[in-house]
């Protein structure tokens, strides 16, 4: 199922006049306070995130799963899924996929399919956390970390195929989960743990095309609960200095412990040029994957803070992979996702309306109070007229959400596919 | 020092225009989603916040404290402190003295100077957590859970007095913040001490006047760092119900543990009828006091959901008092406090726009979507000229900050009181 | 498969002679402080845990599960694995069943195999966060929180058809854990769901035979990942109030928030007769389900201790029912058993070390040194060979994890029950 | 005052007996096992351990501080009850000055005092967190990370100057704790207080003597509450490198996030070489500075486990600078340090119990469990003889406490000092 421009067309009509008011007003009020808003719009019109492919049906919880209604069965249906969000929020123009969930069989085909609904490739996550049907050796006492050689090998070239099969699909990064760790003190040796690991991804690093890049994420916890071998950014960090200029860290905002202060380390990553990639969800307690900004928005705005001023400031950080990383145990996951586009273009429309000169000189005389009115006063205004405007700009909807309900694409989809499909994840 | 209306007039006169047009296009704008403004702004110039004496000064942590200029020295001093905030918002109409530091020596003088600021007295709190020069007993091991009667006497008798204190002003409740606890495990007996809190509050509960309330706070830990008597709602809950019908919890935002659903234990404090009092804070780590809405905004406004629905739908419930619980470390208190008055009517402001009825319908639907998207709604709207409009009514500053900036309300503090006076209080 | 007298006998055989020595000089030392070791071996020659049904089998995470081998495929089988463990430990004699997973056929033949194994059937188990196969209504809106009728309804039926169950077996306990949440602020009415819960508490209550009683147990999150209906002690505590005298919270250590002060509330529990019982398990960072004693023992000791002086002090609340609810992602499900058997038995002993009186004198000199002093000389001592004297006092193992190698039991179940056999669960 | 040998003699004359009794039979059972305890034993006897000078007079909060009796007035009564402590201990051979409390008038005073009561200068502070009186430029808006040069000069200075002082008392090494942070977002920026702050530190490690080392703490918050500059190991990682071979990361074991796995950071840093000092305490919920060991010991242990590792195996990381940075708000300080310097040995002594090789090999054969048991093993033997041997083969108390209590110390101390001394510090 596709989108066509003329179903989107006819979904705006009825909300334009409200818009133009809208927006006609916000421009209005920030160009007094001296903001140009076009560059604004102009920024969000570009800014692209990546949908992983296995967000695209129902997530569940180790105590079970809800199953939802006309998943996507193929990977072509998970293109399709994709091509409908972008179509809608023209900000869904990459996909990333998960191998082996979703290895090819007709790359030609895949390539042609994606190109028609207009998306890129973006990075491609490998799988060592779980053993694949027929695998020669277990990854249950760990895979790039581990102390047996075959295990090891073994994931080592897991990552350079999935590699392989990013490269014929247009892919220009690898990105790393690795889940290895363990339950209980005294399982394993650390120092044993982290040479190994180090060794691996520096073979892996080796491996790769030259005009790629390697993202390691980290994890404090789960699916292991006394240690996680990459459990910080620091230990991301170390270790992409250790492989060379082309490996970075990969930020995941559920991967934290509680409090931490995200954007800080952000700010760090970016100063020292080793920010790769973003995965973007939301969190109360851990890593809940719920749909971007319905938990902690200010955090989101925030953290959009200091990706703003790295890219504006910091030209040894090179362009970030952005990517949605959520779980959808109980929304339509294009539903789900559409709420998670729309928080992520809220939160960096509000971080470009913070005058970064301004604040600059709030921070440079002290004054406290003033440097938090610049940030809350960006974050109060209601950015939703700027974020209409750049999807408007490039044919998507004005209130993709509502066109997504409006076109009845659930109930499509169920009758194409049927209703009882299961989407390849988790 | 006290602010005249002309002053604020002259103010105000700039930013009119601007804001009758942001005022206007919202009006339009909510009347078109069917949401009357008039009632919102209405209720928004009614909410009144009482302001704690001892917010007045410079706080500080163990570390050290930075002092500020022209801090309040005596309790006039911080009354008047509290009209100029009064004058500027119109939303703190209230004061809430800590005895004994805020101990009067003339009664009818106060309450003069206070009605001519048109201040109220408001909860009136005791202290136990410190020894006070010339005590008999000291509250090393304890208060109101010590097993040492003489210590525990005192405490008792303290807080009959400082309700007596209360009374000549005019107050009509008395918090307790019970700090009682202990650093190490198997350092006093929880079930003894917990006996002991139950009947040392039944004996402040005996000597409360009939029109009086009692307000049981809660907190986790600090200053005692192993465990607390009255270490959450549960507890408080308990001793509430077991002293009678006008005691009640006092919820501070800042006293639960990590990633603690506070909005939560509004809701059924409300529908049980025993939720009393409220103080408003922010924080990211602990107990950090810091300005309202700084940190968490959107949590803010999920508590202020549940407030206004249990205002709404609990007569079981009393009115509520409200406070400012929060320090100013690096801040001009006055600005500190203005900051939290305006993010305590925003967060108001954006849960009075929930239209609770669709809220109920989208539950009763199980569309969780639709859930998320109206409380999102309401909390993306820019909401700041509603607040306006409130104050504006009641001839407050069209923005308060900006005002008492442009006034040079601090400068005429120092003049008035010295640069070096220092504030009662931590 | 189960274990005879001989093999066992002659398991502990080599190990006597250590165990003498060891015992001698621990009861000497003890003796010349004022202990008396004969009231303790007693003591924990008397404490039975339950087992789970549903921890036999290996579980997993969100991302995976790695399994085991020979794991139970029926229920006798899940009650030979219990056997195994009572007959080396003397102290897992009772086994915790959960419906629908465990609903018997032949109860006659099931209530004899039990008691041919000596175990007796403890709280029964409640499942309604899952929807099984047939079932009329989902509960993925909620069971005994649902606004929805049908859902409800089924939610309650299915509770009083488990303790309809349970009647058959011997159990004289319901256990509910309602994992009934939401994801997303917004998306149900705390309130109503909380007045809906208490009702359905009520009728599953009123449904009760006389002799029963019911555990509300609590947790913060998960599955749910933004609010729980039943969050913490003070809620469950409210509901087994609203439900009556036979109506107890159960604690589970892994559900709590982080930094949890858990002892006091058991502590609290006791003092107003409400604990009714404890799932043990150890955690580092959530829910995480790990073996007693493998993260935090001092924790689980400072816990016991508050259980004995309950114990001891508080005839208002009952014997508790005592269960384990770990899983074993990594280990082989006895031996982990094993280990957390031992461990409870561990603490438990240590706990009983501690010289109340003398620890109430220090409290009342406040000699905070020395109650800690206290505390730590119980839980320093090497009290191994009293839980040693405790088993062998009835028949016991001496090192029940050795004797489980020793007699190779996991691979007689191989043998007995094939490689891949998955037990029912999670 | 000063313990004399003949005290601690008498002292430890009834105690002998029983000591030997258990001695004996812990050595004989660990020798069975194939444990030799003489290395243990040595190894303990040489484990030295600093006294901060700012522990020795009674901690508070930010809610009050209750006073103590008899605490130093001045330097040299501060090691004065350092040699009491090493008297008593002979584990406590070092004290940590902190400058300005500490700093010395008659340099060659101080050192012959000290070396009369066998005490070295370990590692020396500086304070950057407060501001002094005749201060030039103030603190409050950041020392080493300010934009400000005044105070960012200032800062640096003083370190340097506090090296010279550290160089006149033989110390080998500069601590740096740098509080700079901010309490609101926006407040300052954290790229630019970041290259500030490495810049200052390498102005320091310049001026370091060629024997010197510089160690680097981290803390995630207080005294600031929104972010620290250097808020984790990897920030701390990162400046270390930055500055060169002799700079390393200093590890507080109360400067974490909740549920953080230390033990694995201690690891990596010593992996990597750069593990330069440890800060001992203990906490429950943020930066408590209980006693060591008093919550959490089985956490002290596994660290102490990866202490002993890298001790042995990582020859690329410097001897480490041990010291407890505890507060003492409701006991004797001095009576506090002992139960902290216990419960350090008993740490240690178990960590040297584990069978290393045993662990390796059922590492190796992914026995989980026994590697679990290994290490419960280690931590449940009664480790107390063999502490106290190696306080006995020094010269010290068999039971430090005791002996303290017994020669009635504190009570001389009051004699001669008085009742209501305050020791310079927090």
């Amino acid at each position: 199922m596709q989108l066509t421009k003329d179903q989107l067309l006819s979904a705006n009509e009825p909300g334009l006049r409200r818009h133009e008011s809208d927006y006609n007003h916000l421009s209005d009020k920030l160009s007094e306070a001296g903001v140009a808003v076009e560059p604004v719009v102009d920024a969000l019109s570009k800014f692209q995130v990546a949908i992983p492919s296995w967000a695209l049906g129902a997530g569940g919880t180790r105590f079970g799963r809800f199953s939802f209604h006309g998943e996507p069965g193929t990977l072509e249906q998970k293109l399709d899924d994709v091509g409908i969000l972008h179509a809608l929020t023209q900000t869904a123009g990459a996909v990333s996929l998960h191998i082996p969930w979703d290895t090819p069989t007709d790359y030609a085909a895949v390539r042609e399919h994606a190109a028609e609904l207009g998306l890129a490739f973006d990075a491609i996550n490998s799988n060592t956390f779980q053993d694949q049907p027929g695998a020669v050796h277990s990854y249950r006492h760990g895979s790039l970390s581990a102390t047996d050689e075959g295990a090891r090998q073994q994931a080592i070239e897991h990552n350079l195929r999935v590699v392989e099969i990013g490269e014929k699909l247009g892919s220009k990064s690898l990105t790393v989960w690795l889940a290895d760790g363990t339950n209980f003190p005294g399982q394993r040796n650390f120092q044993r743990n982290l040479v190994q690991t180090e060794d691996s991804l520096r073979q892996i690093y080796a491996g790769l095309p030259a005009d790629w890049k390697l993202f390691i994420e980290y994890k404090p916890y789960e699916p292991n609960f006394y240690s996680t071998v990459i459990q910080d950014w620091g230990t991301s960090f170390l270790l992409a200095n250790a492989c060379g200029d082309r490996a970075f860290t990969l930020v995941d905002l559920g991967h934290h412990l509680p409090n931490t202060n995200i954007e800080q380390i952000v700010s760090t990553l970016m100063l020292k040029g080793k920010l790769g990639g973003f995965h973007f969800n939301d969190s109360k307690y851990g890593d809940d994957d719920l749909t971007v900004g319905s938990v902690k928005p200010y955090a989101l705005f925030l953290i959009f803070n200091e990706l703003v001023y790295g890219m504006r400031n910091n030209p040894q950080n090179p362009d970030l992979a952005w990517m949605i990383d959520a779980s959808h145990n109980v929304k339509d996951p294009l539903e789900d996702l559409l709420q998670s586009l729309e928080a992520i273009q809220l939160a960096y429309a509000r971080a470009l309306l913070v005058d970064q000169d301004e604040l600059a000189t709030a921070q440079g005389d002290h004054d406290v109070v003033r440097c938090q009115e610049i940030l809350q006063n960006a974050f109060r205004t209601d950015v939703r007229p700027l974020v209409e405007r750049a999807r408007l700009s490039r044919g998507g909807a004005l209130h993709p959400l509502g066109a997504y309900r409006q076109l009845d694409v659930r109930r499509e989809l169920v009758r194409e596919r049927g209703k009882h499909t299961v989407a390849t994840g988790l």
